[in-house]
C-alpha cells in the first residue's frame, strides 16, 4: 500500500466532530444544541486562580509541576484516581493497583489509543446502537470495522442476540479479528442510557465463553455526572464475570471539571495492553501536560473538584430540565419521542414515522434556518439506516437560551407538520 | 495481518525516551546528564501565577479559557505565533499565512501526525547523523525505515552523496517511497549542530529536482534557545527552493519556558497535509488543552515569554560553560572530542579510539556506577555502528551538580583509560 502526497487529503476525512464544534463557535447568532460543551458560567477560573496560588506557594514541589512530567502521569494523582474508582465501585485496594491507572489527553486519548494498539485494518469492534459518534472516527481512521450489537428496546443490549452475533463469526472464522467490545455505560453520550449491572455481568460471562480474548473499553465519561443518584452498577473493573478478560476503564475529570485542561485518565486491567498504549503514548507526548495534571491533582485533594461537581450536578439538572419542559407537550404532541435522563449532558429524540433528521435532511435544514443546530443521530450509528434520531446537548447554553433554541426547534418541528399536511 | 492480545506487547518495544526519563526521575542519588529537562530552579511559575491572575480577571473572556476549544488551537496564539516565525525569517505577512498553523502537544505530537499521515509501513525517511533519537522512535513505531543521509566531517549533508542515495532509490524503483527528508536545523538534539542557510536551500533544489514529491520537516524545537546570536539561516518556509516542496516546520514554546505545558506548534504549506494532520488530531484528543494554550498566549502577548527566554539564554550557556570547562583539557587529554555548541542544551562527546559508549558497553556501566548518567549515542543514530558518542545535556542539574556530574563522568573516563592500561 503505497500513498503519495498528492492522496494525502483521502487517507482521512474530515472529522465530524471538529466540523461541529468549529462550526458552532464561528456561529454567534446560532444557538447550538450540538457540540458537548460544558457550561461556561459555572466553569471554576476562581478555583484555577487559588490553586494555582497553592501551587505556586508550595516552593520546589510547586516550581517542578512546570517541568515535564512522566509518560504515564503524576503519581499522587495517578493515586488519588485509583482511590476514586474504589470508592465508586467500593472495593479494596487489592482489587486495582494503581499500577495499571494512567493519565491521557481527555478520555479521548484513551480510547484512540486502546484501538491503535489492538487492532488491525479489517479488524472488529463491537458497538452499541447508539453509540459515541468519535469513538466511530477513530475506528474508521483505523479502517477498523464497527459493528453494531443487535439491542433491546429498553435500550440495553440484546445477550441473545449478541451470542448469535458471535456465533456467526465463529461459523465464518472471523471470531479471532473482534478485538474488543465498546460500552458506554453511565448516562451515555448521546443516549443517556445507563447499563444495568445484571447485562454488564451477563456481557463478560458470554465474552469469557469465547474461544478467543475480546477486550472491553468501559467509557465511562459521564459516571460522575449524575443528577440525583450514582447509577447503581459496578464497573468492569470490578464485576467478577470479566475477571479473565482484558479491560480497559476510561473517564476524565474534564467534563465534571473544566474542559480546558483536558485531563482523562484510564485504568487497563491487561499489564501487556497497558504497556503496548503506555509505550505509543511515549511517542505521541510523552506524557500529559504535568501542570494541568498539577492542578486537577490539588482540586481533587482538597476537595474543590467534589464541591464543585456537587453544584453542577444541579446545574445540569435544572437545564435538562429547562429543556425538556421547553421542548415538552408541544414537540410531543408532534409525535416526538425521548425519556428524561437521570444524568450526562443530553436528550436523545426521536422524530415522528422516521422523519429523516440527518445533515441532508428538510429538517436539519429548518433547524439552521431557525438559527438551531444539533447532533444528527445518524452519526452515532454504524451499519443501519437510522435517521430519524437526534442528540440535543443542553451543555453550554444558559437557560434562557435553552428556552429559545427550545423554541426554535419548535418551530422547526411545526414547520415540518404543516409542509407535510399542506 | 493479524494481532492477538497475547502478542500486544510485541507490538511496541518499549520507548527509550519513556525509560531513560522514568529512571532519572526516581533515581534520586543519581546525577542525570542525560533526559533533555529544562531548568528547575528558574521554571517561571510566578509568570503563571500572575497571567492566571490576568486571565482570571478578564471576565467572560478568561473563563471560556477552560471551556473547550478548537482542534486547531486558540487563534490569538496561532496568530502570535505566525508573527513570531514571520520575524525570525523576517518575511512579510502574505508569504506565511497562519491558517497553515495549528497548535499540539508539545512539537512531538506534530512530528508523530507527520508520520501518521505521511507514510505505510515499508515506507522510507531520510535522517542525519545524528538525530533527535524520539523521533527513530516514531518510526520504528510505525513500521518505516530511517534512511541514513551520508554527511560530511563539519555536521553537514554531504549534498553529492544525498543525490547518489536518492539515485539508488530510483534505480531500484523505491524512490516513490520515501515519505520525508528530517532536518534537526537548529542547535540540533543531539549535536548542537546547526543547518547553513546553504545546505538547506541546495536540499530543497535537490528534492525540487526529483520525480517525487518528498516532504521536509523541519523540527527548529531549539531555533531560539540561541545564546548570543540567532544562527543566521532562515528556515524551510521561506527559502525559494522549497516553494513546491510539501513543508512542515515544528516548534515549541515548551523548551524555552515551562515544559510542563507541553504546547507546541507547526506551519504546513500543503493544505491537503495539513487538514489529514488535523483530522487525526482530532480523533486523539480534538484540541491541545485549552487553558494551557491561553497561558501561553498571554504570556507571548504580555513580553513575558521573551524576558524569560532572554534571561534562560544567559542561564543555559553558563550552565554549558560549567559542564564544558568543568570536563575541560582533563577529559580532551583523555582524547575525548566536542565543540563548545552556541545554543541548545548538549554536548556531543566522541570517545577515544572510537571506545563502545551504549547502553551494554563497560563505559556506561562505570557511570552509572560512579553516579552519572547520559544518553547512548547509538540511540541516535540508526543502520550504522557508531557507537563511541554521548549526549550530555547540562538542561535540568544546577551548576554546582552540573560540576560534580562532570566529576564522575571524568572518574569514570579515566578508570577505563586506567584499565586500557592495566
Amino acid at each position: 500500500m503505497q500513498v503519495k502526497l498528492s492522496d494525502l487529503g483521502m487517507r482521512q476525512r474530515p472529522s465530524d466532530i471538529t466540523r461541529l464544534m468549529t462550526f458552532a463557535l464561528k456561529q454567534p447568532n446560532m444557538l447550538s444544541l450540538a457540540a458537548g460543551f460544558t457550561d461556561n458560567e459555572s466553569l471554576p477560573i476562581e478555583d484555577i486562580r487559588e490553586l494555582v496560588e497553592e501551587i505556586a506557594d508550595s516552593g520546589a514541589k510547586g516550581k517542578t509541576t512546570l517541568q515535564y512530567g512522566t509518560n504515564k502521569g503524576r503519581d499522587r494523582l495517578r493515586s488519588l484516581l485509583a482511590k476514586r474508582i474504589r470508592s465508586l465501585d467500593t472495593i479494596h485496594e487489592s482489587q486495582l493497583d494503581e499500577k495499571n491507572l494512567f493519565i491521557s489527553n481527555g478520555s479521548q486519548q484513551a480510547l484512540y489509543l486502546a484501538i491503535q494498539t489492538l487492532c488491525d485494518p479489517g479488524d472488529f469492534v463491537l458497538i452499541e446502537q447508539p453509540t459515541y459518534f468519535v469513538f466511530l472516527e477513530i475506528l474508521q481512521g483505523f479502517g477498523v470495522n464497527a459493528v453494531a450489537m443487535p439491542m433491546r428496546e429498553d435500550g440495553e443490549i440484546d445477550l441473545a442476540g449478541l451470542e448469535r452475533l458471535l456465533s456467526q463469526f465463529e461459523s465464518t472464522g472471523n471470531l479471532d479479528k473482534i478485538k474488543a467490545l465498546y460500552l458506554v455505560s453511565y448516562f451515555s453520550n448521546p443516549s443517556g442510557h445507563c447499563v444495568s449491572e445484571k447485562v454488564k455481568s451477563d456481557i463478560g460471562s458470554l465474552l469469557s465463553r469465547q474461544k478467543v480474548p475480546i477486550a472491553v473499553i468501559e467509557d465511562a465519561a459521564y459516571r460522575e455526572l449524575y443528577y440525583q443518584h450514582p447509577f447503581e452498577s459496578r464497573s468492569t473493573v470490578v464485576l467478577e464475570s470479566f475477571n479473565q478478560l482484558p479491560v480497559l476503564y476510561t473517564s476524565t475529570l474534564t467534563k465534571p471539571y473544566a474542559s480546558g485542561l483536558k485531563v482523562g485518565y484510564a485504568y487497563c486491567s491487561d499489564t501487556k495492553w497497558l504497556n503496548s498504549m503506555l509505550s505509543v503514548k511515549g511517542k505521541q507526548d510523552f506524557g500529559t501536560a504535568n501542570f494541568a495534571q498539577a492542578i486537577l491533582e490539588y482540586a481533587l485533594a482538597s476537595g474543590r473538584f467534589d464541591t464543585h461537581l456537587t453544584s453542577l450536578r444541579g446545574l445540569y439538572q435544572s437545564k435538562m430540565l429547562t429543556l425538556h419542559e421547553s421542548l415538552g407537550d408541544s414537540l410531543k404532541s408532534l409525535g416526538w419521542e425521548w425519556e428524561e435522563p437521570k444524568g450526562g449532558l443530553y436528550l436523545w429524540l426521536k422524530s415522528p414515522n422516521e422523519m429523516r433528521t440527518d445533515g441532508e435532511s428538510q429538517f436539519h435544514k429548518s433547524c439552521i434556518e431557525n438559527g438551531v443546530f444539533y447532533v444528527p443521530g445518524n452519526l452515532c450509528h454504524h451499519g443501519n439506516e437510522i435517521r430519524s434520531q437526534i442528540r440535543l446537548s443542553f451543555g453550554s447554553l444558559n437557560l434562557a437560551d435553552i428556552r429559545e433554541a427550545a423554541n426554535r426547534f419548535l418551530a422547526a418541528a411545526e414547520s415540518m407538520t404543516v409542509s407535510a399536511i399542506t
